[in-house]
């Protein structure tokens, strides 16, 4: 069995291709040797080796002679000896692991300097300060990460070993009156190293190693160690890294860039990560080690000449500095870019003027670099349009799509509260504590955040016209969390360190008190909050081709349609920008909320009598006719599937005693009267109560008024010329004959429609699949539907038996258990509400081959729900405006992974 | 095709297995008539003309012949012609559907009298007061049902056509200032017969019909026609007699009881139908029609002196009155039920000294009679122990098992309310209005019925002590259903006619006032509720041999085994005299809500820190052992299935805030630190809330203690040699994830336990079943769980949608428009929610052969749902000790049905 492959002299044991054995980093620095790019000689163990160790708490036998005949060879390539007095090869041990987990896991440098090598190392440098500087290094690195990580000692915060010998640095620096680290003479550090060493053996019991050998293996096994570390458990379970992948371990012969003032190190990117231009882009310093650049100790210079900025104009770039050899990082850079068809990150070295290159890997890029990139190289025909499609996640549409708080402003500002991210983007406003208090605001030209324990659809208004809006409770799908995201609005709910008092208008946060009109910014997408006022970066979508360009693209590969969930002309037209292709869901029930619609809903529900009911219902025609007439012509030619009326009455009537006194004068009824018909209404589980189709059959007027008034829309349409398609939805069907009941109505409708105006016109009857028991049954749903459309959330509730209202209680709990793997409101639990899909999906189609199948709850936008509903063989799905450009990059992943 | 089938003279087309094609009526006749029983002949049409007359609207081509042809064949036999002057035959035409409908279709008697065989009626029986008064009836009679029901007249209520005609009489009857019918004279009666026939052309434009065939297809058309009428459509529902079935018609010829003194009538069975006794049993009136024996209008004679009671010791017996008669009579009832192998219910009638049967069929019986019956007849060789257990209905031994109304008393009182038959039996006692009056006034030694909107867990110490509880709200699995059908407690939920006042102490229905302290009466078996003190039947089971006797015999032929949903010692060793082979379902909540626990509770749910709450939790554990203590004592060696705590927390904690300031005192916390927690454990759906295992993950705790509890409980038991077998049942798991995580607490604390004591013992840890989720990934479930036991209440309300709680509102709607066929809560709905238990159980078993399978929601005690668990390979079925009995006589069916 071969554990431990060579790369150096051009010639390498693995390449590109082995990932998965030798981490991403030992692959491309062997794919790098290959392409006869200078690279440090080494060697990688591979990620078996850890596999095998996690198992068995011992390594392979073979590792140990794999690893001396790997160290002979380097010797050799080097003509240096591994611990030997002349001319001693020093040593890198690195983790790697297939995917990148920056940070996670331990680093050991400058191995192989012991008291026997330093004589050498001095002789071969001719510089014994940095020799002592590295041996100090070593020391410092090696104590933390072998002696004590590794060994599972946990000192107390502040108290391990690495602080313990920062103090003592930091004490010598501060009794010799040293500004800086560089002004530590060669004797301080030899002086140094001997404290050190003398304080590792008090305080860990055990003397730092003088073998060579040992801080090698030692070194080994701390890197596989890490693999378990706490913090890299942690990772893999936010980024869904199985733990059984181990990491690799890179053994590299050390190269300094801190030799003097003909070395360098630097980090670079073959594109701008951050705008995705065409340009060389990084950092460098002179004289200094690649973790300078990184740890901000002193501030790199930029790259070259040409990306220079305001800030950065008067340092020198590398292309002034050593032109030559910038010349030779500008080719590789290149050849690798080329090589590898796509945007890398590099990180080099200069020794005494000899160019290394310590790493290649693919570059982390944002949103918009990642679209621009990706539609760039189609353009040089680096790759082809598929490539493309599958560069860009389509989360990182969102981030084009929203204002989102400036990242450097946000890098330094302390968070004062975090929530559950229910709305991307970032919101910056004045605090408001109720819905009214944010409409008079608004029309003051002020710009609002409400903040609320919860809301309720009576605060519609006040969203609508907030920037943003924060809530103490709730879940994803909770009420504020469906309608900010169906705006595209930032938001963030469940952040329960909120203590509101809306009567004071006040709330407290971690001992914070903000009072109404304090200012507040909000990271919708990261669920952070922020004290006053931070800036916010808006997008320009219509500028920003590449962005239409790669959706362009998405359509030619994917299958599924994608429709938007729009309840106005005005989230149609807008979803009909971001590329919709029709409405899936378009609820009604907010169109009762108007002020002038209310009253009648009101009266309706407080009726008395058939005939005062349907009185009442009919009074509200002409709004909802007005409502379809101008979705349907949004949306024309497209389909617009209308939802019947959803929730149960009593979330129209009013709340508090105000409210109820105040209906109580219009209605000229007592309010007592209303108070017991709210009291009759009341429900314990409203969520399984009366409400969806289950309202329709004791309340048919309401149906047929729907049914009149798109019907009624829909023939004014005809008469202007326009091509309506209205499909009408029928909620919460648990059994056919609920659908039959409601079909009647709704056929007899049109029918006598048509009649009264003589025209005929296509519309289809549909359901809405959210039921377990409308999935059990689909098989008899389907005879009687013309479509199916899943309501997802519903689905998720009942099939879980979880109230999305209400999980907050204990949903975080079941994700740090591990209970659950994701919260099943955002992405759809394919093991079990997936099921019933597929099973709905098998069902109807027995019966109806060519069923139109949808879904229109709020997984519609969300990719890896996406990717299952292609592969259960939907037609469309339906999402939030601002999700459709998502939906549409998804839908194409989705056929292309497939 | 063959429409007609004759019967007469001793030869019968049909026999009585004919019954699906000739009607009960129709088949027995025929098979009376092969007996060489006396019957009066005729024909019978089939059920197939029914069938056919409604699909067309037209009878087949062939029916008329037939029809002629049968007459003739009846002349012959009878040496009289219809419609013929001299020695005219008379028919009756009657309904007859495959069973019985009594009452709800319609019949015409003394067809074939017209102007022209009146006078050889007259002739022939020498009476012409008799022929006249036959002739107003048969004009009473067809005009109602012929000429204006049939023709679809709708008149105004006391406006129809009968009750003009009454009209005309009772008028003519008070101008000669006669007292009764039978002071009419012969002329009298013709006068009234013009009168008649002159209204009857006035009011529905037609005459009276003077031909005997127009009367006799008039009566035939009129009898298919009220298969479709209003009260018969309606029955059908409530019975589950599918439309299609449709009825036959009997034409026969008329035999006259009302032929003077050697005439007479009378309807028998062949055992009292009341007490099962083996005697002949019925009543019988001389010189009378069939009518006047049913109608009450003359207080029939008992039929024999040995059924004579205190009351009716001075009227004549048949036996008295025509000996020989009633020994034919008496010969022919032991034939019929020999013959039948059952009761026999029978009609006959003397006319002029002949006895003519003119009906038999299996007699109806009350439950006693049923048990008895079938226990005798296996005693007497008569049938055998299957055939005794399948004839008594499950539902039978409810009847048995509670003190019922005095069905004489109930018949003639007035109705004040109906709502919904939750618990059965009846109940007598004196309004309160809240649980603590309840028990106060029953300290007092008064017997009292709890009324209140709907119940809650801290109303049960006063449901305990309330002869029986009536609530406005809920549904059949409401609160207030569940408990008191556990208790076997008399019970009536949803009567929304209740308009109540707790706070004044009194409740309005329908006008009338009810206060505090006035009696009521409640039929829990039928949902009837009377205004005062009606008298009440109690059982003595234990006297009852036949009952335990049948059980018996029902116990050889089940296969599924009978648990009992027990929280108490005292229910479980009730359960154990009922039978019940284990507890299926101990609930553990109610425990925690004694004055002495609920305050730890709450102290544990106010606490803010971990240890707080575990010290709280702990302080139950004495409690809790006892608890189970008691019940694994009680079922000892059968298994006891306990549940892990189920409901949301803050239904244990207080709601008024009379109760808060208590509470905050008790704990010494501020009120709004207490109303703080409630509103942050509020939750807008309860049911699909912070519940079941949801629970213990969040508070392992409660589960560690609620499992050391049940396990120190076992070891005391063992040190005592006692016997227990606890199986720990973890509630509300939708994911093998939730079982893990509360099945490794379990066992580290059985661990621990038998650790501490030095003893093993045998347990068991399974789950409930009781969300789609659990049922779609029972596969995965299974390698975790050592037995499943369904919760069908939850698993009905998240399949469905429905909460049990909420369904009020809308079920009585969905039942009347036939959306659904019957309350799923109450017997399982085998389409959907029976579909997701095969599927577990097919998937429960796919990984686990052997998976032991219960069902432990209230269908448990359902018959027919009973049969459907049987049918879908379940072990056992637990139900609440009252249903046991009933659910060994189910299981007994559902293994002889299958």
């Amino acid at each position: 069995m071969k554990y431990v492959y060579n790369f150096g002299n051009g010639k390498a044991d693995g390449s590109a291709a082995d990932k998965n054995l030798l981490g991403g980093k030992g692959a491309n620095l062997a794919e790098m040797t290959n392409l006869n790019i200078p690279v440090p000689p080494g060697f990688t163990i591979t990620t078996e080796v850890c596999t095998y160790y996690m198992e068995h708490a011992a390594y392979p036998s073979e590792l140990s002679d794999q690893i001396n005949q790997s160290l002979e060879l380097l010797e050799k390539i080097m003509s240096q000896g591994f611990g030997k007095p002349s001319n001693p090869l020093l040593v890198s041990v690195r983790s790697g692991a297939r995917t990148s987990m920056p940070g996670m896991m331990e680093t050991v440098l400058n191995v192989g300097l012991t008291s026997e090598t330093i004589p050498g190392m001095i002789a071969m440098t001719g510089n014994e300060r940095f020799v002592y500087d590295a041996y100090r290094r070593l020391i410092t690195m090696y104590s933390d990460v072998v002696m004590e990580k590794s060994a599972g000692i946990e000192p107390a915060e502040g108290k391990g070993i690495r602080e313990q010998l920062d103090h003592i640095m930091d004490k010598m620096k501060e009794e010799n009156g040293y500004a800086s680290d560089t002004d530590l003479s060669a004797s301080d550090l030899k002086t140094l190293s001997e404290l050190f060493k003398e304080k590792i053996i008090k305080v860990l019991g055990n003397p730092f190693p003088d073998d060579a050998m040992e801080q090698l293996l030692g070194g080994i096994t701390a890197v596989f160690g890490s693999w378990n570390g706490k913090r890299a458990i942690s990772y893999r379970r936010i980024e869904s890294i199985p733990d059984h992948w181990g990491t690799a371990v890179n053994v590299q012969t050390m190269v300094f860039g801190n030799m003097g003032d003909d070395s360098a190190t630097g980090v670079a990117f073959t594109r701008n990560p951050a705008t995705g231009e065409k340009e060389f882009y990084g950092e460098w310093l002179a004289n200094a080690q690649g973790e300078d650049v990184v740890a901000g100790i002193r501030t790199p210079n930029p790259l070259n000449s040409s990306t220079k900025t305001d800030d950065s104009f008067v340092q020198v770039g590398l292309d002034e500095y050593m032109p030559e050899n910038y010349q030779l990082l500008h080719d590789i850079q290149q050849r690798l870019e080329n090589h590898y068809s796509d945007m890398q990150d590099i990180e080099f070295t200069i020794q005494k003027g000899k160019l290394w290159m310590l790493q290649t890997r693919v570059g982390k890029r944002t949103g918009n670099a990642a679209i621009r990139m990706a539609v760039e190289m189609v353009a040089e025909g680096m790759i082809d349009e598929k490539t493309a499609v599958l560069r860009v996640k389509p989360e990182q549409l969102d981030e084009v799509m929203h204002p989102m708080v400036d990242f450097k402003a946000e890098k330094i500002a302390k968070v004062l509260a975090k929530g559950l991210p229910a709305g991307p983007g970032g919101g910056v406003g004045q605090i408001v504590f109720s819905a009214d208090d944010a409409e008079s605001w608004y029309k003051q030209g002020k710009k609002v955040i409400l903040v609320r324990n919860e809301t309720s659809p009576e605060d519609v208004h006040g969203m609508h016209v907030a920037e943003a809006i924060l809530t103490a409770k709730g879940g994803m799908t909770s009420h504020a969390a469906l309608v900010a995201r169906g705006w595209g609005k930032c938001c963030i709910v469940g952040c329960s360190a909120l203590n509101i008092s809306a009567s004071e208008k006040k709330m407290t946060i971690d001992g914070v008190v903000l009072k109404e009109g304090d200012w507040l910014t909000m990271n919708g997408t990261s669920g952070k909050v922020y004290e006053g006022k931070l800036p916010l970066i808006k997008p320009d979508l219509e500028a920003n081709t590449e962005f239409t360009a790669l959706l362009k693209m998405a359509d030619k590969f994917k299958s599924l349609k994608i429709r938007t969930n729009a309840d106005s002309p005005e989230d149609a037209s807008l979803a009909r920008v971001f590329g919709a292709e029709g409405i899936g869901l378009c609820r009604t029930e907010h169109m009762f909320f108007e002020p002038d619609r209310i009253i009648s809903m009101r009266k309706m529900i407080l009726s008395n009598t058939l005939q005062e009911r349907r009185a009442a219902v009919m009074k509200l025609l002409p709004f909802q006719r007005e409502d379809f007439y101008g979705i349907l012509k949004a949306m024309s030619p497209h389909a617009v599937t209308i939802r019947l009326l959803d929730p149960p009455l009593h979330e129209f009537l009013p709340q508090t005693e105000e409210q109820i006194e105040e209906l109580a004068g219009e209605l000229d009824v007592s309010p007592e009267n209303i108070k017991k018909r709210i009291g009759y209404l009341h429900e314990l589980n409203p969520m399984l109560g009366h409400r969806g189709c289950r309202l329709g059959v004791a309340y048919p007027e309401i149906t047929e008024m729907q049914a009149r008034a798109i019907f009624e829309a829909t023939i004014q349409l005809i008469d202007e010329g326009v091509n309506p398609m209205p499909e009408v939805m029928v909620p919460l069907v648990g059994t056919v004959t609920e659908l039959i009941s409601q079909k009647k109505l709704i056929i007899a409708t049109a029918d006598a429609v048509m009649e009264e105006h003589g025209i005929r016109f296509d519309y289809l009857v549909g359901t809405m699949i959210e039921l377990p028991r409308a999935c059990i049954t689909a098989d008899e749903i389907a005879l009687e539907a013309e479509f199916f459309s899943f309501g997802t959330n519903d689905l998720t509730q009942t099939t879980y038996g979880f109230s999305r209202d209400d999980i907050g209680n204990f949903l975080p709990k079941y994700l740090e258990d591990k209970i659950l793997t994701h919260d099943p409101f955002q992405s759809i639990d394919q093991k079990g509400v997936g099921e019933l899909v597929k099973m709905a999906v098998q069902k109807g189609r027995s019966q109806k081959q060519d069923l139109k199948i949808g879904i229109c709850g709020e997984h519609g936008g969300d990719p890896k729900s996406i990717e299952f509903f292609n592969s259960a063989g939907l037609d469309y799905v339906s999402c939030s405006p601002f999700r459709v450009p998502i939906a549409r990059l998804a839908a194409a992943h989705a056929t292309l992974n497939s």
